[in-house]
């Protein structure tokens, strides 16, 4: 029953970070249950880096040697996978280009390369035959990659919605958990690792909006370029916010998601962002804390499949991108157009926001005097917007989170709306009525609302 | 770009009730979804039933014919995929042996057979370089089987606990928001469809016991036999200890559990086992709500992998079905072994269920007079018990749930004990202790505590 034993597959890491870090140290704790998984050895020929001399967390494995020449791991005969593990986009797109080009399969953790290049680095790889495998760039230890390409693959994917980025949850639990300002909680996330210290990537829904539009191509099999998606991050959420969502049951969490409108992704349509949204606290989204990622997926024949684990760090990464290694190890034939296969895919049919709809939560800092609630319900009314509830408050908008703490007198008190469902378009248009209004005293704010499915 | 067209993979399916017709409704349906994933067209060639004259929910696919004669499956030179559902274990155990025999990939359903008939049918896949196929034989729709065999393949797993069965996640979820008794929300569920006419299997944990010894399998490459697991079923769940536990924070779930003890499956040992479990609401696993099941999965590497989804039905358990065979028909490598490839796996060394430890929830109903918490309080210590909290409640038992509303005098008050960690060993003696004890009058309910991480 014994097969023929293989020869070990040789590894070209480029990079030895945080993830090449743990890649190595999976590679070597755990040796003899992966070869035992994957019916070879996995071995490490080759680790570029710019400076060999540098003290590394990690030892270098067994059998390698460091090098400072990119040549070094594509040129070397002995190399059957290139890992990319390097970070940036124009020398890692070169590298990947240039290893398929010698016929390696590539290995990468790379959303922002991926995304940002579209079907170039797919087009090349599936041209050649050749694995480029990707769990790594999408959620870090959460196998959401093989789930679609594998695990869903005989459903039509309906939604797809997910918390993709953990720098920016963990901001919002702070702030929602501790009542904690957004600079107050990205502080704290920088210090202690979660941010960058330049977070916009992090903050402002870039990264979410990359591993959205993976997604969106292992769903659909649509090229949605990322650059097209409307995207929205964090750094305006409010304290206040917050606390009025909590009153309703809610949490503000960033969320990717993405629909199907229609039945077909290329002849229908497909509607996607990035934005923070009110998720009602019954979803299991609104319970994800700290770090943590989440995907939920809904196929017509499996209904609803959700996925939490961690989005990040040295070896949840690392453990994903040893099991894209050790598929390729397995001889598992390769399936790189990001799913549709064998035809690369085309463009996807892309809904514009203002077409798209959903519930809403809407405050307005309003007068406190009679007949306002009654001048807003028109113009709502006006835009075929349907109100479901209506909080007003006593108390003046900068009592929560310090806001016009600064002796100006307060800005009116917060009126929240709830919306039954609306189109986008509508609502912000009325919001724009609004703001001209002189019961309104500061630009509305908006966000969707994802309830429970009744 | 474009590869050869294969000619389709040919089935023949064993088995046409609710869970064939969910595959037969997705391979018509998503029929040129499923031909761009797996690169070739799926074709049902046969079915195998008993009454061919019976009216169907899902009609004959094209091309199809009915047969009573099992022989049809395996002798057809054209059938590449036997998939088995039918139920039962005889007669499938029979047809897939033969159909292996043959040299017929098969796919199955069928936890209790796998699960029931150990290394056998995995060493005959093995030995014939066989595919042998199963997701959909644990929690349904869930990614589970290929998550810990491709998804988490590069982790040591430590730790694996799961809603397996969905009946009994509904039952406990109904007596937990609605204040049911047991009956009734056993009741309930046979009317919605949710329970069978004889609802043991499900309520007596013996099918989360079968998927358990599965999961086993995998995650640790050993073979656990289902008989040898410690099984409790929900059928003894009181509302009274429901209503504690929630004051307390948690929630009563039926949880299949394994971990590790020590360093590798083999050497050093696994505790596992089927039993109601009171669950912290701060976790994912304790808001898993209706007939849904949920795994969660520690790896040394990746850390915590939660999943979520449909574990039954005949989408959900089509869908996975469907994913097995698309896998096949990709031409992927089997690994049949259950994971640890080429070798089959040994023996599991089993810790003993008295050698485990926990936190444990103990009730128990107490004369209402001094001196019964320090007689009780000794008992505890005198077997190496240390006591987190105590609450002594001043209703009778009875108040809860109708139980001893017959008439007879209050069985006493409850006193509810929260343990520190203890070995069951030292709990089970001490209430034994307690039960012989004249201040305590019914015998003591306990329960392990899974509790939040700090």
């Amino acid at each position: 029953m014994a097969e023929p034993s293989l020869a070990p597959l040789m590894l070209g890491i480029a990079g030895f970070g945080t993830v090449a870090s743990g890649l190595v140290r999976i590679l070597t704790e755990n040796r003899e249950a992966i070869f035992a998984r994957a019916g070879r050895d996995i071995r490490v020929k080759r680790i570029l880096v710019r400076d060999p001399g540098r003290q590394r967390a990690v030892s270098v494995p067994e059998g390698a040697a460091l090098t400072t020449r990119m040549e070094d791991l594509f040129e070397d005969a002995d190399i059957d996978v290139v890992v990319e593990l390097m970070g940036g986009v124009d020398i890692p797109l070169l590298l990947l280009e240039r290893s398929l080009g010698a016929g390696k399969h590539v290995v990468t953790a790379n959303k922002a390369l991926l995304a940002e290049t579209g079907n170039r680095l797919f087009a090349l790889a599936a041209e050649k035959n050749l694995h480029l495998a990707y769990e790594a760039g999408v959620c870090g230890g959460i196998p959401i990659v093989q789930t679609l390409r594998d695990g869903l693959t005989a459903n039509r994917i309906q939604t797809l919605v997910g918390i993709l980025n953990g720098t920016s949850n963990y901001i919002l639990s702070e702030m929602s958990t501790k009542g904690m300002a957004f600079d107050q909680a990205l502080k704290q996330a920088q210090a202690l690792g979660y941010a960058e210290a330049d977070p916009t990537l992090d903050i402002e829904g870039i990264d979410a909006a990359h591993k959205l539009a993976l997604l969106i191509r292992l769903a659909w099999g649509v090229d949605y370029p990322c650059s097209r998606l409307s995207v929205r991050g964090i750094s305006g959420v409010s304290p206040l916010d917050i606390a009025h969502a909590r009153e309703f049951g809610y949490r503000i969490k960033l969320l990717g998601h993405a629909r199907l409108v229609g039945d077909c992704a290329r002849d229908s349509g497909i509607e996607a962002g990035v934005r923070p949204t009110l998720v009602h606290e019954s979803l299991l989204l609104a319970r994800v804390g700290g770090a943590y990622n989440a995907v939920r997926v809904e196929g017509d024949a499996v209904g609803s499949v959700f996925l939490h684990g961690r989005g990040a760090g040295d070896m949840p990464t690392g453990s994903a991108v040893a099991a894209d290694i050790v598929s390729i190890a397995r001889g598992a034939g390769p399936n790189n157009t990001g799913f549709v296969r064998p035809a690369l895919p085309g463009p996807a049919r892309i809904i514009p926001p203002l077409e798209t709809y959903s519930r809403f939560y809407i405050r307005l800092m309003v007068s406190d005097t009679p007949g306002v609630l009654r001048d807003i319900a028109a113009v709502m009314a006006e835009n075929g917007i349907s109100i479901a509830q209506v909080i007003q408050k006593d108390q003046a908008g900068g009592s929560y989170g310090g806001e016009a703490g600064d002796g100006r007198a307060a800005p009116g008190v917060p009126l929240i709306i709830m919306t039954h469902e609306a189109y986008a378009a509508g609502v912000y248009k009325a919001l724009r009525t609004l703001t001209d209004s002189v019961v309104v005293h500061e630009p509305p704010v908006h966000y969707p609302v994802l309830v429970k499915r009744s």
